[in-house]
């Protein structure tokens, strides 16, 4: 915390990582590329993980895990697959000492080996579907790194489910969509814009991608979990076939699905300002912080005890962290606490316990504005019902900030000067040329074909020819 | 279900591997040595993570993520430490498509990685201790490997502290090893003699190890769970000083302590009979299910509805199945759930409707024997009452047998009969050289030397020289 933060107008790419170091949620490893999630930002991670597998599990899912090393012929086996990852592979040539006969890599996907384990599991439409997700670390080597954002190493979930159906599968692969739709908004307090990935953009090996896309504070947008229709793709690669019912051999129909620890840095993006971290509280590993101000040791032992008792009635509830360390003020608790995001703080002195009450402070409303007093009697409602109005604040802002830096360009240089500011919401004929040629012109790229759709298109507004759909177009991380 | 599982007594090593496959726990993977780790497995996994990391979190220990990839060099600071894990190595040459200037070891364990982030992060004693813990992957390099017990890749959870003084280390290292001992016994049912590794047998760069050692089916030993105390030595090679309260610089004392996937082969080898396996309750992903016996349309209705309600009363407080399967038959059921080893299955046919029962059968009783009766009013009660039951007859059941297989040798003939037949107490003087006859001649080696030791000891059972423990040889996994 000794460090200044700096601010986002000045180089927001620097107070990210300034504001990730700082609050400890992520460290540089030695090895280029890689990072280490410090324990604070683990924790947002494990509270991430209950949110989603919570849903998962919910929607008929379970977990498994496959293994870390898979023989490099497996990625050849599905030829696009191969072609979009093959230059990002770890590669194991040596074990025990030896060289090996065929190399091994490190899973930057896991399609390839669960795939070969389902055609030995599926016989029958008894064994369909098959709902499996893990949870795992994954590799691939990138040439440019950002902590979270895009790491050489990172963790996340893939689910892998194959059903007897084509309309099963797709039904699945939009489930799932929907799934990292209302856990980023209900959890993550992120609104997002959930579509269909466009030819270009979509991942190696599918038939059809969709995605969620979030507006960082930068106004750049972020591509925060993914879901991918296969057809029969990878089954006809691994001969994954089943009997069905009619007694016929028919391959299944595929989906995968992942988010990864990235959402931890679009969590900082979206909330985050000049003083560091704003976690939404229902993410937030401390919830409530209390800090105990006192001047004397007659104080300190007054106001400790009264502090223990307000941490005592909100940890049944509450994620609640009592902060009576010595060696620090109170004021410079206050900042540690803020540059780490925590929803809510609770201070308590003398006078307070004097008069039976607490204050409180709200991250997201910095100075006097969000500072109230607190009855002691009424501690457990008020808490719980300011956690519940912050949530729902950091949503409302993160969304109005989306619509202020959204436009609707008609003609081409109306996109382009969008693009500098925003979102850019416009009309696309489908063809690749069109959107390479925005790509090159403006670094933005097409994020999603939205499923939401305005009632008339209007002509492309890269080629003027007519199109059907409109497409999100915004430069992205 | 379809094949016949080998029984213990004609090969206990087939009837492991056996069970472990029919009961759909974990699979072979394409990669020599290594395992997938299926739905049913994976449940039972993330019931002992949770009840693992619940202790972790409660004895004040944080979860965090540390890089998967080690620069090779880092394995070298600590000479006795490489020297250990060398052999065992996966090493990453190529990257990206380009062969890596340095080669990336993937981690075997965590020490050098985690103390190197730890020289970066330890300034001052307000910085200690630091109560660190990771859920991970990891790769050993094995020759002969086995299901769960022994994979070139396993899952595991890695303690890594840093400490103050040498007393509060060793404290540490006493209190992990005692939470996987109360763990082993109140979760898994499996009792466990507690104690401290040899020289020979302690980790590679430890100054002392500790284990939890449980008798297995077939009588022999397996090491559950290690606590290492390292002393300075780890802090030493990758300097981890601080300043102390005096403002000298001082090298912090270390722990690591670690538990894996192999804990399913134990739960396998300790409860399981020529049916399969037997789950404790606590752990078992499902504790309870309801099998609906039918023999017509009319009753089918009928039964499905009540047993739907008797699902609907558990599910609050247990982990609850019904099996309301139309392609098999309820003996079919009986079966495959006995050889899965769910703990109670409940039979509810027309009959048990008429008389407002349930028919409760115990796993760990087969046949009559463990039949009852539960009237439809009672069944929350009985239900967790037997729960329960099982759970303390499961652990006093593999106390027993334990206790029938160990002896108390006085000599070398009776120590070489003794370790034929289990567990061997023997008075030990200490050195390499005895510890290593034993081996050469019976295969059996020490496991530790227990904190419980009788009030005299005698003299050692190989060179007859004057022994001050009694150590506990066996022949282990």
């Amino acid at each position: 915390m000794a460090e200044k933060i700096t601010p986002r107008s000045e180089d927001y790419s620097r107070w990210y990582t300034d504001v990730i170091l700082q609050a400890e949620l992520a460290d540089y490893a030695p090895v280029k590329g890689c990072m280490v999630i410090r324990p604070y930002g683990y924790a947002l991670w494990e509270n991430i993980q209950q949110a989603l597998d919570r849903r998962f599990k919910a929607t008929g899912h379970v977990n498994a895990y496959f293994p870390l090393l898979i023989p490099e012929s497996y990625l050849r086996k599905e030829a696009e697959h191969v072609e979009g990852f093959s230059p990002e592979l770890a590669v194991v040539t040596h074990g025990g000492g030896k060289e090996l006969e065929e190399p091994l890599v490190v899973r930057p996907t896991s399609e390839t080996i669960i795939n070969a384990m389902y055609a030995k599991w599926v016989r029958s439409w008894r064994d369909l579907p098959i709902l499996i997700n893990q949870w795992a670390n994954v590799v691939r080597w990138e040439m440019r790194t950002r902590l979270f954002l895009r790491t050489t190493e990172f963790l996340w979930q893939e689910g892998h489910t194959a059903h007897a159906t084509a309309e099963e599968a797709m039904e699945e692969t939009l489930r799932m969509l929907n799934v990292y739709k209302e856990f980023a908004e209900t959890e993550m307090a992120m609104p997002v814009i959930a579509g269909q990935k466009s030819m270009t953009e979509k991942f190696a090996g599918a038939l059809a991608s969709y995605s969620i896309e979030a507006m960082m504070g930068d106004k750049r947008a972020l591509q925060a979990g993914t879901s991918h229709y296969f057809g029969q793709q990878f089954a006809k690669a691994f001969g994954i076939q089943f009997l069905n019912k009619n007694n016929e051999l028919e391959y299944v129909y595929q989906t995968s699905w992942g988010v990864s620890t990235r959402l931890i840095g679009a969590l900082v993006m979206v909330h985050g300002d000049d003083q560091g971290l704003i976690l939404p509280p229902r993410l937030a590993p401390i919830q409530v912080v209390i800090v105990p101000i006192w001047r004397d040791e007659e104080q300190k032992r007054l106001v400790l005890e009264a502090a223990g008792q307000v941490q005592a009635r909100l940890s049944a509830t509450t994620r609640v962290r009592l902060d009576d360390r010595d060696e620090y003020s109170p004021g410079w608790k206050f900042n540690d606490w803020e540059m780490k995001g925590v929803p809510l703080r609770i201070e308590i002195g003398p006078k307070d316990i004097e008069n039976a009450q607490v204050v409180l402070a709200r991250r997201d409303i910095p100075g006097r504005e969000g500072k109230t007093t607190c009855p002691m009697d009424a501690l457990e409602s008020r808490v719980a019902e300011l956690l519940t109005t912050i949530q729902s604040d950091l949503y409302a802002r993160a969304l109005r900030f989306r619509e202020e830096n959204t436009f609707y360009p008609r003609n081409y240089a109306e996109l382009a000067e969008a693009v500098e500011n925003g979102f850019a919401f416009a009309a696309w004929c489908g063809s690749a040329e069109c959107e390479a040629k925005v790509k090159e012109d403006t670094k933005a790229t097409t994020r999603c074909i939205p499923f939401e759709q305005p009632a008339e298109v209007g002509p492309c507004v890269v080629c003027g020819q007519p199109a059907e759909k409109q497409v999100l177009f915004a430069r992205a991380y």
